[in-house]
């Protein structure tokens, strides 16, 4: 049984928003092995003391976060020495990891320093390699003790390198997890799990876990086993059914974000786009530009918030926009028409709506936005309402948007 | 003494992360409480009547979260019965809560949805403004247990609709808490630190608290007292000491977003602005329209990524281009004037850098931006060098970007 104990007075106060134990959780119940207590507790000694000596009755394994710093309020390596009966005394791995990470920063190390080498005698060292406090183990009283710094960067390091596989070890689990991601938008995670309700395959080493992220839910796959061809079979197997019934919602089986799937899809026929943004505000076009690269196919953009950008930028006729308003389905086509033409490129993407928390009228109340879409052959319209706050119109607008990319690019836009 | 309980499978799978807990700390912190231990454990009824029995000796108030829900995995009212030895019955006032919400929400109430008004025979409902799940309260052995639904919005709701003050008012605190937040950029935390030691006045019952957020800092002034001028003065005079010492790395005193200041500064002059960006592709336009109303000022924008985006679009003479590079000065500034001219605006604000990964050079390396500002009086531009993932030049490019224009706007740009 593991337990996980995340120390600092920062988590108390509510100042930082404890990620380690949440990330430490997860890799170890990818890894098959689960957490049955979390707890937290600040920077006293007697504090940290009582925590480290009042386990659940059948823990084996405690790994605490933090407290491993420099300064006088990290008190976690004294806190262990007294709890478990020994001095703290300069440990030699440990100063050779810290003399490591000085030398690559390119950096001399000061000698407050040397406090994070000072560890509880008779525990092993457990290397950090992104940082300069080492880690350490002890084995008292039939349970693993690991203490790792906070930082999450170095915790993710040294758990992902060493913790999730020395557990495994120590429990003889010598058998191979390997996993999935699919990446899924346009059903909410409970319609989800109503859909594949009854047409996965009965295989007790493979578990699906959910992960909703507003707009999107990933579905991740785990299996294990001792044979790797078997469980990447059993993977595979998996995948496919929810592949049958959900398939169409599926944008990525890489873990890809939405931006960089049709990215790759823009590079892939080194086409060019130019996005016409009315109530996302830029944010279309900021997703396309957060990947690396998006210069080979992002030419510009044109965020046209008034009606005479709409006019001058775009060329849609003052006409179009008196008779059936900026948010209507001929403008959003002109739109995008337009997007391409004034830049010459490809595609040309649109969107105009109404992101609120004013501007809704009972025809065309807050939520209510048009993406358009030009091609060298056609121009495709769609009409969506999310109703939401003025955030969430925009982000649920922008995923649309590109989903909707995707799919004209992959030539699946019925 | 206080202490948290976070109760949830999802918690100890590491699927979601715990924001409840630090939530309700940092809440209680403001009030002048502190917590001493959090824990989590999942749905199991056995591992939340342990929790709820091992309790550190002094503790007079447990605060718990989760498993308060419709469906058969919520044990938190069954667990609390079998702790405290007692039966669960119907309470009427979980009920009239049910009913009140389902009412507001205009939706009938499910059969099912009764579970959430059974609660241990004896305890103290607590009212959920905005959720259907009933909290309540029991006292047993010198404690007070508090149990709440595990959905943050509830749980904000309740913890500062009800949690602070009952316990403010259990522990004979009388005293009036204010508090006042500002917001800077400029300086990192270690930075403001040293700058503000030695400066702030002698006030015991005043606290400092500061909060990192990348890429900028807020600083909490919180004063407890029983005279409510007298602690708003104190805070004052915190303030006056800060503003005295770092005032031109504090952009709102009001805990208002940059670009709301910004927006209200634009509204406030009846003026209009068009961006003209390029590295951070469309990211400064995306904030700017986050803010309700920004259609009266943001007229257009203009994601110039190519070279021949900034030609047509701005006006940027291609022999500029050729001699100086799309990241120079000369180009940064035409790109502004070119903005405020096309779109016929009073202001062009333009950015034009180097995100990376790739596209770095010895002269230019990734992280170099040039930012402008056309006004109808003259154009400023600065140049700045902020080494760092293509993510974060991107945000801090925009933030510098926002916080020029403030300054301009301000008449404080130098």
């Amino acid at each position: 049984m593991i337990e996980l104990l995340t120390i600092g007075d920062e988590l108390l106060s509510g100042r930082t928003a404890d990620t380690n134990a949440s990330f430490i959780a997860r890799a170890l119940a990818e890894a098959g092995l689960s957490v049955r207590r979390f707890s937290s507790v600040g920077d006293c000694l007697e504090d940290i003391r009582r925590a480290l000596s009042n386990l659940l009755p059948d823990t084996r394994f405690l790994i605490a976060t933090g407290g491993l710093g420099p300064t006088d309020d990290d008190r976690t390596a004294q806190a262990a020495a007294r709890t478990f009966g020994c001095e703290l005394t300069v440990h030699e791995a440990a100063v050779k990891n810290m003399e490591a990470r000085y030398r690559e920063f390119g950096r001399t190390m000061p000698a407050a320093a040397k406090k994070q080498a000072v560890l509880p005698e008779g525990c092993q060292a457990i290397e950090n390699p992104v940082g300069t406090a080492c880690g350490f183990l002890i084995r008292s009283r039939g349970c693993q003790f690991m203490f790792l710094p906070g930082v999450p960067e170095e915790v993710h390091a040294m758990v992902t390198g060493f913790i999730v596989d020395h557990i495994r070890g120590e429990c003889g689990m010598r058998q191979f997890i390997l996993s999935a991601t699919l990446k899924t938008f346009g059903l909410w995670e409970s319609k989800i799990q109503e859909l594949l309700n009854g047409c996965l395959p009965d295989l007790p080493s493979v578990s699906l876990g959910f992960y909703p992220a507003f707009p999107e839910v990933s579905l991740k796959i785990t299996g294990t086993g001792t044979d790797e061809q078997q469980v990447k079979k059993q993977i595979q197997r998996f995948q496919e059914a929810i592949q049958k019934r959900i398939g169409e919602y599926i944008y990525s089986e890489n873990n890809e974000l939405m931006e960089e799937v049709v990215g790759r899809l823009l590079a892939a026929q080194t086409a060019t786009i130019a996005v016409a943004e009315s109530c996302t505000g830029g944010l279309i076009t900021h997703r396309l530009t957060n990947v690396p690269g998006s210069s080979a196919y992002v030419e510009r953009s044109f965020v046209v918030y008034s009606n005479r950008a709409k006019q001058e930028l775009l060329a849609v006729p003052e006409a179009v926009l008196k008779e059936h308003g900026a948010v209507s389905e001929p403008v959003a086509r002109l739109m995008a028409e337009g997007a391409r033409k004034a830049a010459g490129t490809v595609y040309g993407l649109s969107v105009t709506g109404i992101a609120g928390p004013d501007g809704g009228t009972p025809e065309k109340p807050v939520g209510t936005v048009f993406i358009g879409i030009a091609t060298p052959d056609t121009t495709v319209v769609k009409k969506i309402f999310y109703p939401g706050t003025r955030e969430k119109v925009k982000m649920m607008t922008a995923q649309m948007a590109l989903n909707m990319l995707r799919l004209v690019l992959l030539g699946k836009y019925a």
